[in-house]
């Protein structure tokens, strides 16, 4: 595990050496960037990195260790212990800013880690063997850095002149062409420049479409489900309810919810399909009822077999569809990029009620219309499409190969994730619990959606895991380690 | 005036060739992407371009002058009309996310651009003449266009290996410590990483905040004064009272504000500095009522004569004053980064509540990091201030030469623009009309914010002019232009 430090000590600060190193330490590790299980410098290391006396350094060292940020092993040193307190109270699949919201989570409950050290004894530390099946991961190796480099700097050439001015708000015109082009041709949706928003996130997708649906009193969601997205309605005073997701094109029927938040090319984080069916169903409900159905299509882009699956937004002839689309899954997390694409009756809306619209950095859009325009993209999803298609496959076969019968996976052949039901009397955070000490994070669905309760004692436990950014081996390893780490407790 | 088009014909689109090029051609103008005044490619290069008849074209030009985006002039061609209209019936001082406000009143609003053509009378189209004192804008000629590319690359290969994964949702860490120093150093602001949140605009700091202080009921903010951030707060359901800019200390102790959004550094729009005297009297308010001062310094780098200003922040002890700081003045409005400090007291709430956040991208961020830990930040703002107040005096001095005693300048000496009286008995208005005729854009203080009629019809007209984005050149034509149109109306 390569781990990157860095470390900003100030001479001229107000705070001591010790406090300054333990504080840019701790926050380094609540924010994820230690990530679990990475070895921390040895003291003589920084001492020689910094030139000061090892007194600081021992000091920040022993803070970290009694507040369980990190744990002392004799003869190899310390070691971070970020995730796995947040994976044995609060853990939840991420995706999207689910992870955002995680950061705050973990911040706002580590105000005092001993007691969660206190509760739950430590497991063992074995740095080589951790296997983090995140959802939210993409393979970083995969990113095209020269092609987007490249991109970026014929951006900044291109369009020299305009550095000096603000941008169109909604996103600009060429990017938004560029992206109905590619919408058309990828996923069917039909749309023009006018109604596409460029974003930064789906914090920004929910923020404007509270205000755009302010006649909507009431939101309706899958259960399990994308919890950021209707959390940012609840806290906006609206009133949530949550159906069940494989029965919600029939329950939404009963229920006075002005509009939906779905995922229906691939359910999160079920992975099942919104069935034909079940679309026309939910387009005559949201005709009838002139409601609205916000498509988050997140990961719509990876289908590894069978026909590809046309958005919702393809089948609406009535303007009642909401398209969310995002980079985050087929490009980067980094980039903080995505788009909404509106019904022409909202993008009236949004410009008579003249809301505040706030695109990202004109230079990234910039840049990302060449890497589109000139073919990149195209490739760039192909080749990745691949990539994923491979340990998507290699993870299937190794839970056949190490669980057999013991385990039942759905929601595959798509996405970034699959659905692992387990034969076993434990619970799902028994089976989280007893992963986490040999070395492997894996996710339930607790804290994911609010009414969770629908899933039984009595049931067999779920578990999610995402691929996307393991190696082929990392998914080897963690596949063995789940099953030596859960051979007591598999059903006969 | 170099004007950068770009089309995108679909031959598979459903609409006909000459709506497309109609359609984005409006946007484009719309958007402010084809400047007023710059000429659109003549029939015959577009014919040439896309191979296509000239009909489609012909069509979308005559649609374009039926509805007053453009105006044709003979044997020069078709020129576009975008920025007039607004700035006849309701442009505003246009800074930071101002502009994005703008963009969509402006979409809003021209929804029926014929009957403002009919109500004013096309002026005639000088483009060669066009001079735009927009406050807005910067000089795109002195980004850093190596340096920046460089940092990018640089950013990219550093953190490779982060590519695949989400960010802090507040910003990157070693950003947040960076952005710490150098407020520390520049504007005496003092505050730790954990204060800091990286955001992408005005409107992001509007929507934080009005979260945040959420037991604030009444938000105060300057009259006249830059209108966006209070009118996110009112949107949002809090009551907003605007109080005279120049007597805002002494009146904010009678009113029941919770919070006061100001701009001591450089009051915007007047350009006034807040005494020391009224520095101190804001702060033993909201010490004395828990209240909060939200200070954006937006053009706080930017100081010409005399010495530099400390923060509002730098004089607080009691962790009553939030600040707000951006890159759009000092590096480009086409990044959309900035930030916000946050007293101590507010981040512990903003971690308690899990308010969901969303930084910009990581990309950008580690390259500004960079950036600025090389020098090259302070460099940079060393030499646009050199710069920006060579064009600065050179305004003055303009002034000075063409309107003598006709012209009254306050709110110099900082930022990128200044306040003009004119000794006139004609209306802002009216000087804004007889400046667009001769083509040049001036601004008043109309639309700027809500309790705005607080300039009685007999006080001397105010104008405000933004040079940063200017070339020397452009700034003395302007005034010229403007005296040559003025010569009417000035008083003896």
């Amino acid at each position: 595990m390569i781990v990157i430090f860095s470390f900003h000590l100030h001479d001229n600060s107000h705070a001591p050496l010790y406090q300054q190193l333990y504080a840019q330490l701790r926050d380094q590790i609540r924010s994820g960037s230690l990530p679990y299980g990475s070895r921390l410098p040895s003291v003589r290391a920084l001492q020689a990195h910094f030139n000061i006396s090892k007194t600081p350094i021992e000091t920040a060292y022993q803070m970290l260790v009694a507040e369980g940020y990190a744990v002392s092993r004799p003869r190899s040193g310390l070691f971070v212990l970020n995730e796995l307190q947040p994976l044995l109270r609060e853990d939840v699949l991420l995706t999207e800013e689910a992870e955002s919201r995680m950061s705050n989570i973990r911040s706002g409950t580590q105000s005092n880690p001993l007691r969660h050290a206190d509760r739950n004894p430590l497991p063992p530390v074995q740095p080589s063997q951790i296997v983090d099946f995140r959802a939210s991961r993409v393979d970083a190796s995969a990113f095209p850095l020269r092609l987007w480099r490249r991109s970026v700097q014929e951006a900044l050439e291109q369009h020299a002149l305009e550095l000096g001015a603000y941008g169109d708000p909604q996103g600009e015109y060429a990017f938004r062409a560029t992206i109905a082009d590619y919408l058309r041709q990828s996923r069917g949706v039909q749309c023009g420049p006018d109604q596409i928003v460029i974003g930064s996130g789906i914090r920004y997708a929910a923020s404007l479409l509270v205000k755009l649906l302010h006649n909507v009193d009431t939101l309706a969601c899958e259960d399990p489900g994308f919890a950021p997205f209707p959390d940012y309605f609840r806290r906006s005073g609206k009133q949530v309810i949550a159906l069940p997701a494989e029965q919600i094109a029939a329950q939404i029927r009963q229920s006075d919810a002005g509009a939906v938040y779905i995922t229906p090319s691939h359910q999160f984080p079920t992975g099942s399909v919104l069935s034909y069916g079940d679309r026309e169903r939910m387009l005559q409900w949201a005709y009838s009822r002139n409601a609205y159905i916000i498509e988050d299509d997140y990961d719509g882009e990876f289908r590894y077999s069978g026909k590809p699956i046309p958005s919702l937004q393809s089948l609406d002839r009535s303007g009642r569809v909401i398209y969310i689309g995002t980079f985050s899954k087929a490009f980067s997390p980094a980039l903080r990029m995505n788009y909404i694409v509106l019904p022409q009756e909202l993008v009236s809306r949004m410009r008579s009620e003249r809301l505040p619209l706030d695109a990202p950095s004109r230079i990234d859009q910039w840049a990302m219309t060449r890497f589109i325009e000139q073919g990149h993209w195209f490739r760039h999803i192909r080749r990745i499409r691949g990539l994923y298609g491979k340990k998507h496959d290699r993870l299937l076969a190794r839970i056949q190969e190490y669980f057999g019968d013991h385990a039942a996976v759905t929601g595959h052949s798509a996405g970034l994730h699959i659905q692992v039901t387990v034969r076993t009397n434990a619970s799902s955070r028994e089976l989280i619990r007893l992963a986490a000490e040999a070395g492997v994070a894996v996710y339930d669905d607790s804290n994911m959606l609010v009414g969770s309760d629908s899933i039984g004692a009595n049931d067999a436990p779920v578990i999610y895991l995402g691929f996307a950014g393991l190696m082929e081996k990392q998914i080897d390893d963690g596949i063995r380690l789940l099953r030596e780490a859960w051979a007591g407790i598999l059903d006969e």
